[in-house]
């Protein structure tokens, strides 16, 4: 898949704004890990800002507390499996997700933590702000570089045309798909 | 529509988990309001918890500071129109939202705000903490009360066999529809 496209930073909230699951990557020079994430937002155009909501008990926690970094990854609907793996197994015994779900790392462009080179859309970004949320904790991150599909990202918008199907996460093994756009009137 | 099936505080997080555009509603016993909102995310299951962002200068706002309180709204796509009417006019020169819209107010169970009586589900929600960031502020907020369409969300899920079709935001005017459910193989 070509994903060699930079994504012009005033468009990146474009790439999180239909409310994907993700899989987050993170990493420094000895060891990364993968994640799904479902509670994920958009806070802020330019400069792009995000949130993600992340449990502190989590083994990837330390990680992001640690670099300040993570990556954002947005999946097509044909990596289901592996979202629903990296959601429900743990890095912490030395399990490798990458290779446990057929994922391959790519080299990200400003931060360690390695991009998932399947996804569609890889966001780079660096932690702004920590919002103690008692058991978990809410990262408000700056997004720093990003990457799309060529195929179906163009113009600062997903495009439909070419096959993309998002993925959005129901609850437990069960997810839905978008794969058209409409567009409303204009009042 | 049969909007009456209370849904179990439990699962309220499950109605909002898909990542869709939402209507909020916000409102007193003098006056109410209604906005678009597209960055919103759940951000814990028990007691349910969701985190949405708002622009301070935003005409809704002061109710929110005002009241603690606002309701989340889920439309189904045939309420596009409406959305991008409610996310692209002001409330601050008067305008009824509701009636320029086609849309009804419904009795909120816990709130002053009233509901979106033609939404697929409607969450009450009450302000708990508020992050300061900049122009804006991220609200989070415990929903108190959730009622959802029993011919949609049934056993804790959203069904796609009667004809559901959410509706998440692309950009501008543009959305894009997700109709059917995938079950992911477990790893």
């Amino acid at each position: 898949m070509d994903r060699t496209t930079v994504c012009p930073l005033a468009q990146a909230y474009r790439l999180l704004n239909p409310g994907c699951v993700l899989l987050v990557s993170v990493g420094d020079a000895e060891a990364d890990n993968l994640f799904a994430l479902t509670w994920n937002m958009p806070v802020r155009r330019d400069p792009p800002m995000v949130a993600i909501l992340s449990g502190k008990g989590h083994y990837s926690y330390p990680f992001m507390q640690r670099t300040g970094e993570f990556a954002l990854n947005v999946p097509d609907a044909g990596l289901v499996d592996a979202v629903l793996g990296c959601g429900s197994t743990t890095g912490r015994d030395g399990l490798d997700k990458f290779a446990r779900f057929g994922l391959s790392r790519a080299k990200a462009t400003r931060i360690a933590a390695p991009l998932v080179a399947e996804a569609v859309a890889s966001l780079e970004c660096c932690v702004a702000q920590v919002v103690d949320l008692g058991s978990s904790a809410l990262l408000v991150a700056q997004i720093v570089h990003a990457v799309a599909a060529a195929d179906h990202f163009r113009d600062g918008q997903w495009r439909f045309d070419r096959g993309l199907r998002l993925l959005h996460h129901l609850g437990g093994e069960r997810f839905c798909v978008s794969d058209r756009a409409i567009d409303a009137r204009p009042p």
